[in-house]
């Protein structure tokens, strides 16, 4: 899984050099294009050979039942279901009477390449049918980011040194054929044909197919549209049935003439709507785009992924696999979220399938970071989106006996639909998650209106929850027992650290959000006595301690309990497809970070020393069987000095989907692992931190990474951040009488338009050595990799 | 649910006056028959109407898929249900052209009994048809308890003032229709067709189905023939299909005569033998019961129960309602154990199929203690079954990645069935459960052969398991942590009181038992270190106890949770049907009797004063959801001196089918509750304990309770002991040379055929006054139920 297969390492490009079919669900998740609406995974255009199709279209599911072997009260009892919908990516061709079909003939050169800057990827194949033809195809794929039911593929086909006949068909195909998957729990239910068809229009150019879910009913219609090109005479023929349609092209070529077809696709859905309307929109889709034309949605493509990458982008000196790497990762984090408007941004983007399509916490957590200081706009519509399922948050708290809103733990839609509560309904940290979302997205914009409509609710209704879920003991300290936090290799433990802090957090935020804002506040029926009741318990909160090993139980006992025999566990990795919950949960283990997570979220409950103490001892234990790990492992190294062992961290977060670490990306990319990525960097290296107070900065780079500098937008005005090993440099940018003001290391420091700022940067040392990982669980080594170009 | 119903009370059966339709499936649990292989639940003979029909073979079952939402590793995949077999109970009856069906028509009158001293159902009906013919039915119904494989019924009919024409068909039936369920986790569930047809036999009176299950693959065989007396001419026919079989008889009878029909029922079950050997298996099952003939079943049964109550009966002065549940508990328990024979004793016995028909830590904890005092042989075959699947338990073991042996949570034939991990495979007490049976049975028989055999096997494998579950801490404490106890309101818990009780004792028994039988012990590889390792981990076992509160909690922690909102509660048992496990967990408030089983079963941990406390607290915590709880509540409230309190529970655990308290015995009778009605009568007030040392009691009655008297078998020698308000009488029987040493009282005393003993009881005097219980959950008064007559 180690391996780079095909991929050149380049600084703005995922190019892949040769078709290597056993790795195809890998790069059809790597060569995904998304706008945050539609989702389309990098199958081949002639669709076969594929791993796992893939066409989405966000929170368009079907509902399927949650089965349980022994049903409980509270269980969810339907689940949510990503769907396959119709396919509109295909292009198939006929030379002659041979198929183009990779499997056959021979293929003399297979290329593909992702472009970060222009958004396309193309793909350029040179191919002699079993037949004798040889031909060149190219074609190249783009999601519209600025037309968001949009996307388009220009399709070329040349014949190399002999006269053939073509025979293009370019279809949109429903319900099409899925692979049989695994039992791993972490793939998606596999649901055979979801879409029931409700209607098939076509005019003499275009056609749209409406379909239906069965059960969520939710209406769907995709439309494709075409502009031919060809020398001489041609045919081309439209065609439509239930669950296809086909548009026919056939020429005749010589070689030196070519066929050029660009296929213009659009796509809606809604649960609302009529048919009607979904159909004209899509109709309406495919005009504006064919209007606008392929080098019309280029050049808007663009600008768009101009203005992003000048705001956004992060450049590394020193190791040229984790530039391209972060830039890879910016990107796709950009393609979940640009237009995902008021939707879910799923774990897995729209790249794959992958748990099903849901959203889990890692979005407040480890997307939504790094949209606010990029994109702030799609952070705010992500957090709207919670603030849209508010009422399925309130039901779902009654349900289980509680006040306020109890946001699901994984969901498309809202409802809950996690089916193992122990780490799912218990994991109610998710609700401080989100409310520390709002903070950020607020403190980093000051957008007001946001908390006014929709912030101020959030925090509210979560505050509630906690004051509800908490209680005080006979001596008054605060307490949640039997909740499960970010490790799931424990669960239904009393007094996580992490949770009680953040729910701590969510409390104080909640009284001080609602001080500021007292006629929402009071429309919200707070009044004093509820936020006085909630700086209480966020004061009298517990944290643990085990004063013989000076660190911080992850959770109360956790220190306490056996040691995880992690020699024995040496190839059995991911532990939870080698051992039970029931073992994993009474021995100490972690699988990704959790108490490393508070330090780094909650650093000012800590001292320094606790920290190193704490990073030193969770290090031992955790063995990063989630891809959520290393990002927050990498930034806390580098807060406690252990700036090598930080940038090992860093490189895996980033490297999680381009070298397959977790042997799953083809099921989709790792969203949170991309956006760890960026938070590595930023707040590893950049020392970035935002969590109680405001800005902040500390930075400090590992041996080996020469130069780091990257972008944040900060209330409307970019703040640039060089850093290298000496020194670091504050810009502002945007705007003449712009300023920032923000902590660099413990000092106060104002930057404006006229006037960067420049300090040194002391050398870190770490108080303890470095620590080691459970045998087999080391990172990578960066530096050992940085040296490929 | 507390209305008696038409039930009188009588000291030696248990009568119903009036047929109740919407009770049909109460009185079918409570009128079971049942000799621990074969099981008839009360359908009436006509088969309609019926609640649930119930025919079942101990451990003939169906394999079926566990479902789970989120799998997860080591969850068991497939499940095993018990099966409603081939109908033999089946006598249809035409008057002229009616059927006899208590629907239609006028049914005059209606009673049916179950003697516990002769084993016989008898049911008595007069009913005039819709065509106006008046006839008296009598039926009786046995399930042998000498010869194994036999049930017999005697069928007889006569017309009262007018000549009828009778069709009596008697059949066998496979695959009957089920009724559909409910969604309550404790029904069984419906397996349509379960049955697959073999082959069909039949002679000139007799009939043999022969059936397959689909899944599971066990053979199963049917048999019936029939003697029939009739005036006059008749005819009989006998037909045979796949499913069904049928005897018709045919004539006519005038005023005063009658038609008797004799039907004897054999069946025979195995996934071994061969279809042949198991249709000879039947029929020669036949032909022996018809060679005994129906008086010489009747005898043999007379005998057989003749000689267990004279060494089993308690008679109770002062409370007769309290003296019929006791023998109608005792007589069930029986049932369920006589000729189980190295098969599991069902948590339902044979008596519906609730709960899947699985074998629980009840029958270990509740059944086999009355068992070993009153059918020792029964109890040593339960626990013959365990050896008979220990190589199961070890293979569950190692997939848990523990050493040892971890029996099944629930089984029919020694596969893990539990589909919740957290109340499943986490409650590993069910090994220590297990070995203390082993070492209670031996004390009480002295059985050395069985130790050799099974017994140290038992201990040392649950000895080892419980060695990889626990570990000691830095300080040399031994802990448990991660595991559930009996309270299933509470789950995967660290250092639960009860468990690492059970377990300690359970190392120091294997350790003892290894040191006395050193050649079998080195047979299963015991040496001196693992000896003593088993003794250091027994005496360092950490029990958490709350200094503050003077308690113990049930598990650590659990004194400083949240009370639950018993007052918000109110009318919403049982609670785990309106909350979920996540709320339930994290708050103070018990199923059934944990902390308080504790202190009844390892007495020898706890002072005086801390089992008051300890009792007082926990009595305002457990809402008693589980029918495991009040027989626990009743020793205890004695011990600690709420002898009125006692008597409450002995009358709710003695009462909880009778009375349907749990509002499902319809689904089979709570064998553990039956176990408990003689456990609270006998431990409670009888003080019996076996713990640790040898055989003690300390005997009072409460308020109300006039005399007890009770036998228990102790190494082959009946034990009567006779208590009343004054004094108790301890006399031995059996052989003149027989004699007991026991301890009453905290007196070592010897009993010998020569000589009783007789002492004055001391006024017991509780520490605190008596404690509440749960708003709406307090028991009902035994002292204000008592004057029933």
């Amino acid at each position: 899984m180690m391996d780079r297969g095909h991929h050149p390492i380049e600084p703005w490009q995922l190019r892949e050099t040769e078709l290597d079919l056993d790795k195809l669900a890998q790069s059809e998740s790597l060569f995904a294009l998304s706008n945050g609406h539609i989702g389309l995974r990098g199958n081949l255009d002639e669709g076969e050979p594929f791993a796992i199709p893939g066409t989405y279209l966000n929170s368009f599911y079907e509902r399927r039942p949650l089965p349980y072997a022994e049903a409980g009260y509270g269980y969810p009892e339907s689940g949510q279901t990503l769907v396959d919908v119709t396919n509109g990516k295909l292009i198939r061709l006929m030379i002659d009477d041979s198929p183009f079909d990779v499997r056959y003939g021979h293929l003399h050169s297979h290329e593909r390449s992702l472009d970060f800057r222009t958004g396309i990827l193309q793909r350029d194949a040179e191919w002699t049918s079993p037949g004798g033809k040889r031909i060149k195809v190219r074609s190249r794929r783009i999601v519209s980011l600025t037309q968001r039911a949009v996307a388009a593929i220009e399709y070329v086909v040349e014949p190399v040194d002999q006269s053939a006949r073509l025979v293009l068909q370019s279809e949109l195909v429903a319900n099409e054929t899925q692979p049989k998957l695994s039992a791993d729990p972490r793939v998606a239910a596999v649901l055979e044909q979801p879409l029931e068809p409700v209607s098939h229009h076509h005019g003499r150019d275009d056609v749209v197919l409406i379909h239906r879910t069965r059960s969520s009913e939710q209406l769907m219609a995709a439309g494709m549209t075409h502009v031919v090109e060809q020398p001489g005479r041609g045919d081309v023929r439209v065609e439509a049935r239930q669950d296809w349609a086909r548009t026919t092209v056939i020429c005749d070529l010589k070689p030196g003439e070519s066929l050029r077809v660009v296929k213009y696709l659009a796509y809606g859905w809604s649960s609302l709507r009529s048919e009607n309307a979904i159909g004209d929109q899509v109709a309406a889709a495919l005009a504006g785009a064919q209007f606008c034309g392929w080098d019309g949605l280029l050049e808007e493509q663009r600008i768009f992924l101009d203005d992003f990458w000048d705001a956004a982008d992060v450049e590394i000196l020193g190791h040229p696999e984790l530039q391209q790497a972060v830039r890879f990762a910016l990107f796709h984090v950009l393609q979940a979220g640009a237009r995902a408007e008021r939707r879910a941004i799923p774990s897995k983007g729209l790249t794959g399938a992958g748990y099903d399509g849901h959203t889990f916490w890692d979005t407040e957590g480890f997307v939504l970071p790094v949209l606010t200081y990029t994109m702030p706009d799609a952070a705010a519509d992500a957090l709207r989106w919670r603030h849209s399922i508010l009422g399925l948050a309130k039901e779902r708290a009654a349900v289980l006996g509680f006040k306020g809103a109890a946001f699901p733990w994984r969901t498309i839609r809202g409802q809950e639909c996690s089916g193992y509560w122990p780490a799912g309904t218990a994991a109610v940290h998710i609700n401080a998650d989100i409310a520390a979302a709002v903070v950020r997205y607020h403190a980093a914009t000051g957008d007001d209106r946001f908390i006014d409509e929709v912030g101020l609710e959030l925090l509210v209704e979560t505050a509630r929850l906690w004051m509800s879920v908490g209680h005080h003991d006979r001596h008054g300290r605060w307490h949640l027992p039997g909740v499960t936090g970010p490790d799931e290799y424990s669960a239904v433990a009393d007094d996580n650290v992490f949770t009680n802090l953040m729910a701590a957090r969510n409390l104080r935020a909640a009284a001080e959000f609602a001080a500021r804002w007292p006629v929402k506040a009071r429309a919200l029926e707070v009044n004093a006595e509820e936020e006085a009741s909630w700086r209480d318990a966020a004061t009298a909160v517990h944290i643990p301690y085990d004063e013989e090993l000076k660190v911080h139980p992850q959770s109360e006992g956790f220190t306490g309990y056996a040691e995880w025999d992690f020699e024995g566990s040496r190839g059995k990795y991911p532990l939870m497809l080698h051992s039970p919950y029931f073992d994993l949960y009474r021995k100490q283990v972690v699988k990704q970070a959790d108490l490393m997570l508070a330090t780094y979220w909650c650093g000012n409950a800590f001292t320094a020393e606790e920290k190193a103490r704490n990073f030193d001892y969770y290090e031992r234990l955790t063995v990063r069987d989630s891809s959520l790990s290393a990002c927050v492992q990498a930034v806390m190294a580098a807060e406690v000095g252990h700036l090598d062992l930080a940038y090992d961290y860093a490189y895996e977060a980033a490297l999680i989907d381009l070298r397959n670490l977790h042997d799953n990306t083809g099921d989709g990319l790792h969203m949170a692992s991309l956006g760890g990525a960026w938070i590595a960097l930023v707040a590893g290296f950049g020392g970035l931190r935002d969590g109680e107070g405001g800005l902040s900065f500390d930075p400090a780079l590992p041996d080996g990474l020469t130069d780091l500098a990257f972008s944040i937008r900060w209330r409307g005005v970019r703040l640039r951040v060089e850093i290298n090993q000496q020194e670091v440099t504050y810009t502002v940018h945007d705007g003449s009488d712009a300023s920032i003001t923000l902590r660099h290391a413990g000092e106060d420091i104002t930057v404006t338009a006229d006037a960067s700022v420049t300090r040194l940067i002391e050398k870190r040392t770490p108080l303890l050595p470095r620590p080691t990982q459970p045998p087999g669980r080391e990172p990578m080594s960066a530096l050992g990799n940085s040296r490929l170009v």
